[in-house]
């Protein structure tokens, strides 16, 4: 072990968790670590920009449990910036690592080129957006400080921050190093009292139901609650936010609950419940249908990996995962929830000829046209709106930024998810407002390979903002978004107006598994999902 | 007075500072902002990405005084630190303004949409890459704010931020504001010493020389420095940043210096002063050739905006406009400095019919190709290495971000170059790998009828890394660049293989102005440009 260097114990402990892909744009103060990266069988993954290799990168992390970008310097480190936030708000485990000056350079604090203020602007300000960071400036401790800040990584599923000096990559480690495990259980007591009143709250309820959310998928406990859910034989409701975290043909599943913005049989089943188990819910506004979600939390057990509350009292130190795991092996009753809400199922498509299509009836088209072998990616706006009722086949199957909502998620986050999981063939829905910022990236994908199917829901604006207040800043240049794989050589394009159009478009490219393709759906400017309709009137009110 | 919103006040300040045009994408956090700026003929420029509109508005506050970037709050802003760092680090006066949440909606800590962490996230990221910065949650003191915010950017000739909650644009303003002009002078005592010493030291001198950087851009003194000169007929050589900071055909004008990345003749001349007259310089690695110059501080008079040094001491409260205006009226001796270096003149191109494309000849070609009504937009790597020889007719027609080398700048400042100044049209020379960053952004050129020539030095990968260390992921996807008029319905493309080629496709760009033109000038691999040979040499040595 005596030749151990600071870049190969970091490059050992990321693919011990895991990690076989890296994501970033190299730069000459990261460059050893790409070499070494490469001489590692790392797989790098050189997106067209930084932006980019963020989105993959989280979208890799929500799938596989961590995700890895790598970049140079201020220039790539701050381009990330705002995917590090959407991963930071949405709880998911990238490791952002950014190659540096070297330490020997600094002396007398020169203007080398990317520095922008002082030497640690960077870590400053990734300090605001992450778990926890660190500059790996010292050979003695970089060990140590790896592990503590990749273990924040999966204790919190935030984002975390790594600098790797550029003279510190090839820098020997010290010998008999021990990787520590730092993860901490529950407070046994705590854990008693709070599964005592619990399981007594649920067993004296006479309509329990659970809503689950984006943490479940985060702490893989997606197997676990469905024990629950059979167990007590309780209906589950997701968020959207959530969505896929069972499999959404399940006989408990309700369907997605939004407050108002969701589909009213859900809403009321979910808060005429006398005691809602809350597993892991962010309270956003989206989540909650801008705040007309109505849950009493007077009737909740609401449990993240932060705290559990329990009606109106909390308890410290008690895990989401022993919690859920103690539930499932309590005295639970069964339950008899009688008739409850089941989502549309996906009825066959029948195309009608000429009709244009509507955002309805693309997404009663494309809820036939899933498979279980597909990961749905939903980018902002209506792709994600209407997107909620699509019917997800197994868990974690659908990916969308529904609390921080960046736009310019999707097409890169199906990157990073067809690696994550090269079985399953990503399904990306976009409009055209957020593909014009990320969607050339389809570059990326004719480079590596893959194949994510690319639905483009193209109004020639920002939907949901006219939705909200008219002007002509809302209306964007069209694209000939069908003729791109004559840019880049590979893929598959159609252009869509028609119903017929549509479905002759995707059962091409279903077969065409060898790249991309590219559904440029032409829609009307002011057509929109029910959802989109009913949250953009709560919205407006508030500009 | 009395109907004065917070909102109108800042747009009227902008006003009165030169801002015609304000770069964004909207979001419903600034909506209501974007309909008060439409309402009072602001014109907003809506880029395909925020990323865009940070570097657009770069380039339009070097072009113009001042610039403006308006976006939405963290998904926006977030994706515009990279941009407001370059901004920083090569002072650029760019304003950037943010919607946030409305105070009224902070209330209990709600998890709104594009929140990170905290509320003020956003702002404690924009602290470490600002002048100066604010959030504007009272109306009270709204006007002040904005006053102290916009002077710090002018004064600092840096980035500053303000931010609007949504609430506060259209609160009334207090009555009986009257703007503050802040502007501090020099310290007389102490500028009327360090002219003296200044002049004495000058007309001691037998070959003295003045090395102008980018301080004399930001502060409008071209035309100062210039007087100068002529008045005691000293040579000037420009650094790369600083470049065409007086028109290249001047007869006393030496050319760049840049240690030993530059031509050897402009090396040895200043080197061997025996008095440098540094105005504005920024002592950058990129500037001095990696510290290749070797410019000796005991013969040198370094004056900044910051502070004034003649050899080892230093003078503070001296302006740099004070500094050099005394100097213009100063008992200056008039030199003889006899024979001294040019730049090369730009000779006419004769096309040698089916040769490949060099980058020696390219900008040869380009030089011969320029006019005086141009703008030079050069991106980082061989597009602006290369460009230090071309002979910019009229001073700042030349910008290129030489010290921070953020890739991905061109194409969007060209858009921010032409709306400044739109009797120039630009000349965009731009890599492949940072075309593929942020090229899309034609599409805003189309969608505002402008006419930028984008010539793509296509090498297909990563040049400048090349230079240092080959790898995998140095090369990229080649595109068919020169067919994106197709995507975009608008604008010609031509491939360029040969010289006759390029020639051909110059002369067609110079006649259709209507839109823009992009030429693929396809360059093998390892090709590079003299500077880039001796650059990444140096470098190298430091991975």
């Amino acid at each position: 072990m005596n030749d151990l260097t600071v870049g190969d114990y970091l490059i050992s402990r990321l693919q011990a968790l895991g990690v076989r892909h890296v994501f970033g744009v190299p730069g000459d103060y990261v460059l050893s670590f790409y070499a070494l990266l490469q001489s590692r069988e790392m797989r790098i993954v050189n997106t067209c920009d930084e932006q980019g290799a963020g989105f993959a990168a989280d979208a890799y992390a929500r799938m596989r449990g961590l995700g890895v970008v790598c970049v140079t310097y201020c220039v790539g480190g701050l381009k990330v910036a705002n995917t590090t936030a959407e991963a930071f708000a949405e709880k998911s485990p990238v490791v952002i690592i950014s190659g540096s000056p070297g330490m020997k350079e600094r002396d007398k604090n020169p203007l080398l080129h990317h520095k922008v203020r002082d030497f640690d602007t960077q870590l400053k300000i990734f300090e605001q957006i992450t778990a926890a960071s660190t500059v790996l400036a010292d050979a003695q401790t970089a060990q140590k400080e790896i592990d503590r800040v990749l273990d924040a990584a999966l204790r919190f599923k935030r984002p975390v921050y790594i600098e790797i000096p550029r003279d510190m990559v090839a820098a020997p480690c010290i010998l008999h190093h021990r990787t520590a495990d730092h993860r901490t259980g529950s407070d046994p007591d705590a854990l008693q009292e709070a599964l005592t009143e619990a399981v007594a709250m649920m067993n004296a309820a006479r309509k329990p139901v659970i809503l689950a959310d984006v943490e479940v998928h985060r702490f893989g406990l997606q197997e676990m609650l469905l024990r629950l859910a059979e167990r007590a034989n309780i209906p589950i409701a997701s968020t959207i936010l959530g969505k896929s975290v069972v499999g959404e043909e399940h006989s408990l599943y309700l369907g997605v609950y939004e407050g108002a913005m969701g589909r009213e049989e859900v809403r009321r089943y979910v808060e005429e419940s006398d005691c809602v188990l809350l597993m892991g819910v962010f309270m956003t506004d989206v989540n909650l249908g801008i705040y007309t979600a109505r849950l009493e939390l007077g009737r909740a057990i609401y449990a993240t990996s932060e705290k559990l509350t329990i009606r109106f009292h909390t308890y410290e130190n008690v895990t989401l995962q022993d919690f859920l795991a103690g539930l499932v092996e309590a005295p639970l009753l069964r339950h008899e929830p009688g008739e409850f809400p089941h989502p549309e199922p996906a009825v066959e498509f029948t195309a009608q000829g000429t009709r244009n299509v509507t955002v309805r009836r693309l997404f009663q088209c494309l809820n036939a046209f899933l498979t279980r072998d597909m990961v749905v990616i939903a980018d902002v706006g209506d792709a994600l709106f209407g997107a909620a009722d699509l019917l997800i086949r197994r868990h974690t199957e659908f990916l969308g930024p529904a609390y921080y909502t960046s736009m310019g998620f999707a097409v890169p986050a199906g990157i990073g998810a067809q690696l994550a999981n090269p079985e399953l063939r990503p399904l990306v829905l976009v409009g055209d407002g957020a593909f014009q910022m990320t969607g050339m990236e389809l570059s990326t994908a004719v480079r590596y390979g893959l194949s994510p199917i690319v639905v483009v829901l193209n109004n020639r604006g920002y939907g949901t903002e006219r939705q909200m207040q008219e002007g002509p800043y809302n209306d964007i240049l069209n694209w000939n978004y069908h003729r791109l794989p004559e840019i880049l050589g590979a893929g598959r394009g159609f252009l869509v107006e028609t119903e017929e159009q549509l479905d002759q478009a995707l059962i091409s490219a279903e077969r065409h598994t060898e790249s991309f393709c590219i559904l440029d759906v032409q829609m009307d400017p002011m057509d929109r999902s029910p959802a989109l309709e009913r949250l953009t009137e709560r919205l407006s009110k508030r500009l």
